[in-house]
Order: C-alpha cells, then structure tokens, then sequence
C-alpha cells in the first residue's frame, strides 16, 4: 500500500535483553516530561519493576485504562486523549507505553494523534509485545467488531524489550507470543527453529536468546519494508486462516487464544505451502508436530469450513476480491502475494481436522 | 516539534486556479474507487458543480456529515469510520473532501486513520479552505473545548482549489478566508499586499489571482517546512492573540467569525512587531487602515483583558510556559519564536481597544 507519510523506521532505538531497561533508562533523560500509561494488570506487576530499575519515573504522571482486547476501542482512546489534556500534556511530553499489545496499539495511537503528534516509547511486558506488536508501527484500536480499523503506521521512538516482565505472565500470554516466535523461525530463521524445534514452551531456558533473536527478525524485517509493500507481507503467515479461525471462535468459546489461532493458520498454510512449493512431506510432518507439541488443536467440523473460508474475506489485506497469502517455500524461507484457491483453503482446514496426531 | 514520520510534502499535487477541477479530474481515475464527503450545504450547492465538472463521480457512494465547527469531534470522525465500514471501503479506496476547512480537517484525519490509512484528496468549496486549511497536512477534530486537540500532519494525495465554488459563499464565510490572505500578504508577499490594499473584498475582481498567490504562498511554506520546524510558524501570524480572542467572544457571542478574531489579532501583533522592530508609523497604520476597512472590531473593556491573554496560555505552541510569537519584521516580511512579554500582550489589546479608527 502506499501511505500518506514515510516511516522513520531507521531512527527508533531499542534495547534488547537482561538488563536492558537499565541499560536504556536514560535515554529517557531527554523528554522534559513523562507520562506513564498502563493497565491495571501491569500497574500491579510491571510498574514495580520499572520504578526499581528507574527510579526518577516515580515522580511521572500515570494513566491507567482497563486491559483486555475488548477494551482496545475509540473510548479507550477517548479516555487517553482525556487525560492527556488534564495532565496537561505537551507535544513535548513522551507518553511511556508499558504493557502488552493492547496497550502499546492504543497508546501508541493515541499519543501519535494527541496535539497532532506525541512521541511514545514502548516497554512491552509480554512475550507477544516484546517479539511483535511493540515493533513496527502498526498502531491501532478495535471498531465494532474490526480488528485495528482505526489507526496509524507510526513508529515508536524507541523500544525497551526487557526479559524481566517475563515472569509475571500466565500460560495464555505465553501461547499467544509463542506463536510469533515459531512463526519467524519458519519464516526467516531457521537458526531459531533448531534451537526450538522439539521443546515445549515451558522447557525452554535461553528466553533472553530466544526473544533477542525472534525481536531482532520483526526489526530487520519492518526496518525493510515498514509500510507492508513486499517482505513484510511475509509476516501474516499463518495469520490469514488463524485470524478467520480467532473470529470464528472467538464467538463460541471464551478460551480461545491468538496463540492457538495462529498455531492453527500456520498449520493450514504449512500444508498448503507444502503443495505448491516443493517441500518435502517430513518437514512439514516436522512443522506440524512442534506446533501440536505446543498448542491443542480446535474442534469443529467440516459443515463449518465454508463459514470459516467466508470469514477470511474480511481480511483488511483483501485485493479485488482475492485472497492473498503468504507461504512457506521451506522451512526458514517465506514468500507473498501468493494467491490461493479457496477449495485448498478448504482442503487445508480439513487435513487441519481429520491428521492424526 | 519532531513528527514521528515525515511528511511527503514534495509528492502532493496541486490544481489552481479557474478550470482546475476540469483540468484535474483525470488525475482522480487512478483510484479503482472513489468515495466523496460533504456536508448538507457543499451537498446542495458545490456537488452538483463537482458532478457538472466530472460526471463520472455520480457514481461515487457519498458520506455526509453536518457542517459547522461544532461537529468537527471525534463522534463525527467514528460516524466517518462507520460509514467507510458499512460502504466496505478499502486501502486503496481514496476519500473525497469536498468543503471548508472542517471537512478537510475532519475528512483527512478520518482518512488517514481508516484501516491505517486511506488516502484523501482535497477539493476545498471556501476561500478559507482554498487559501489554507485544504493544503498543508494539519487535520483533525476539536476535543472537549480544544480547537484540533486530536489529529494528525499527514499530507492529502492532491488539492483541487477551483475559484467555481466561491459563489456559494456567504459573506462570514469571504470574511474568514480574507483574513488569512491578507495574512499571506503581510508575512511574505508584499505584491499581493499592493493588489489587494485600499479596497474592500467585495471590490475585488480579480480573485483567481488573488487565489492563486495566496494558495502558492502556503504551498512555498510548506513544501519548505511541512512540520513546522521553522518558517511554517510564520503563519501562525495573528493567531496567537487572535486564538484567545475567538475563543473569549465564542462564549458570549454567536456571531464572532474566525475572519473577525484573525483581524484583531493581526492588528495587535501588527503593532507589537512595530514596537520590537523597526518599523514605521506609517507603515503599521496603512496595515491597520486595510484590516479596519474589512473587519469589525471586537468590542470590550480594559477589565477583561487580563482574561484574554490567560486564554493564550491554552495554545498548543506554548513551551516552557512562555508565549513565542511569529512577528512582522517588515511589511511583506516575518520571524518566528519571538518571546513577547505579557505586559506587551496587554499594552497591544489596550491599543486594540482605544485606538481611535
């Protein structure tokens, strides 16, 4: 697509690994002011952190919005600009986003349009935040039931991703940042495949490793691409199906997760891939048992496949009414715009159900 | 201020000028679909001439919202979002503003947030829109009681100023926009200044090149300094005590106009620039002679002037709790981030006031 306005994608900062939060703490010094924003989960666990390793941040203003997707909406931002304006915030101001992806979609967004334009920083405390939503621009809130339709590419003016917040997450948080990680090992590092492939989530112990190179992937790939015209399409693999899969479950079941759902879509479109690609059966038989190793598989059956095909045709990266995917060629090695007939679709969500695993 | 991105100030087009809009409407067949917003006046009195001029837009599906500075608010912006949603509009679906400045501001913000941004292009139907608020990136929405306190610099694909729409005026709304073109002329464009001063602007003939060269001056600006670094803040020219003065009056009359509170602060900072430079008599009274022979005066006594220059405490271009100014060096002639004492202020709105006219 084209935008409005060029990224600045060159000049963000991160700082990346143990000890990263104090190591970066005072590129904070050169905002004259800062406001924190948080939600009351990360109030009660991160904000803690933070003021221990940075004490000086005791003495900044703090938001607080409630968390949760549901919460990811225009009133939300509403409630930021709001604040902002009783602070008495300045485009001067830096708006300092700690938490996951709600948090920094939404504060980001609304710091980029407050005054026409406040800066932000973003401090993911998630797996999912510190490996992908943190990182690129993509900013943004949910309207009715559309995923981001509101919302800007516009880039932090840096980024902290610090293991520390790790240890304060639940099971769900680290399937759903877990998915991401496996996805840009099989798109672009197979390095990473190898030091994952085998283990369950719980059993790994480098995550400074782990994290550092799979946050190091989302950079290189947005600081090449940030507006979404070529190689950053590669990074919705396993999203066009898993996002149909999210909706559609997202309506029957509260226990549904992004990471189950992009599991999901990544072993559609691996098999898929594996028929229009020349890839062998064992690698995608090796693709498939990791993810199983790592997330439940979904229940329904095949009368519900068409519903879930007719869903995909919401997809925000929907061009004259076809679908475009993004696929492997092997293993470590992605392609996009590749077009894809809806009865493989088909056939994929229903190797997705009858496999044996 | 440092913008998070930068601004693509060098790729917009611009069409001026008698016949622009025939001239330009090819331009318009680059977009796969077209979707036009108006309000209930440039629905009635400037759609039916965009349709004479290109036929094939009444094709176009259409947004309309409801005019006036008051519904310029975020409301508006989620009714815009909605509509985009309900009509299925996509990226590359390209918004067209037709109206002044509040559908522009209102039409670009909408825009460029819709799906992480929709292009928009311009076709301002007033002389404030055509000289000003259609070309240079600022749009947004009013919050609460602040003038664009939500929005963003982001640049439209290209503006259409065609003089054809001008006979739909009324005369607060020639008023509004003369104010900013003699504002041009003051800061940068002595010969503009010469075509246009001893007359009243009902007495001008010649508005396609009065139109013409205040629109260029704006474009020279911008194009030189989209993000307001630097000589962009010129234009912010009598609008400092103008602002607080629009503002006062906003909540005790009704029939305050931007034109009016754009004159009066002209005038004042007029006759500060004359005490901080060296400027001659002369020279300060033909500026005040021609603002006078315009616009009304404001009416009010010393008492309240204490309150108006706390208004000017509310401006988004405060830093460090001091005022800066952009001032008239010279006819023809301004600088920018002039620190001007409040007794100064004070002294100019008393001149203001008991000026003998």
């Amino acid at each position: 697509m084209n935008l409005p306005f060029t990224l600045d994608t060159d000049t963000v900062w991160y700082a990346i690994g143990d000890g990263s939060l104090d190591k970066s703490a005072h590129k904070l010094d050169d905002f004259p002011r800062i406001i924190i924003l948080v939600d009351e989960n990360t109030e009660n666990h991160c904000l803690p952190v933070l003021y221990h390793q940075a004490p000086n941040l005791k003495m900044c203003d703090v938001i607080r919005v409630s968390s949760g997707e549901k919460n990811k909406n225009i009133a939300q931002s509403s409630y930021i600009w709001n604040e902002l304006t009783r602070l008495n915030a300045g485009r001067d101001t830096l708006l300092l986003n700690l938490g996951g992806g709600v948090i920094t979609d939404s504060g980001g967004f609304a710091a980029a349009t407050f005054k026409r334009g406040m800066r932000f920083v973003n401090i993911p405390t998630t797996l999912l935040g510190m490996v992908d939503a943190a990182i690129g621009g993509k900013t943004g809130v949910d309207f009715h039931d559309f995923k981001n339709q509101v919302g800007l590419f516009v880039d932090p003016v840096g980024v902290i991703i610090d293991p520390v917040f790790l240890k304060t997450l639940d099971s769900r948080q680290w399937q759903s940042g877990f998915s991401e990680v496996l996805k840009y090992a099989l798109i672009m590092d197979k390095d990473l495949w190898f030091r994952l492939n085998g283990r369950h989530f719980s059993e790994i112990d480098d995550w400074n490793t782990v994290i550092s190179k799979a946050a190091r992937d989302k950079i290189d790939i947005v600081r090449f691409d940030a507006s979404e015209r070529g190689v950053r399409k590669n990074l919705n693999f396993g999203h066009t199906i898993g996002h149909a899969l999210e909706s559609f479950f997202l309506r029957t079941h509260n226990e549904t997760t992004h990471g189950m759902a992009i599991a999901a879509g990544m072993i559609c479109e691996a098999w898929i891939s594996a028929r229009l690609f020349d890839f062998e059966e064992d690698q995608l038989n090796e693709i498939v048992t990791m993810i199983d190793k790592n997330f439940e598989r979904f229940l329904f059956d095949e009368s519900k496949i068409q519903l879930i095909v007719e869903l995909m045709h919401q997809d925000k990266k929907m061009r004259d009414n076809k679908l475009y995917f993004s696929m492997l060629r092997r293993l470590g090695k992605a392609t996009h715009d590749v077009e894809v007939d809806p009865q493989l679709i088909e056939a994929s969500l229903l190797y997705y159900i009858n496999q044996e695993k």
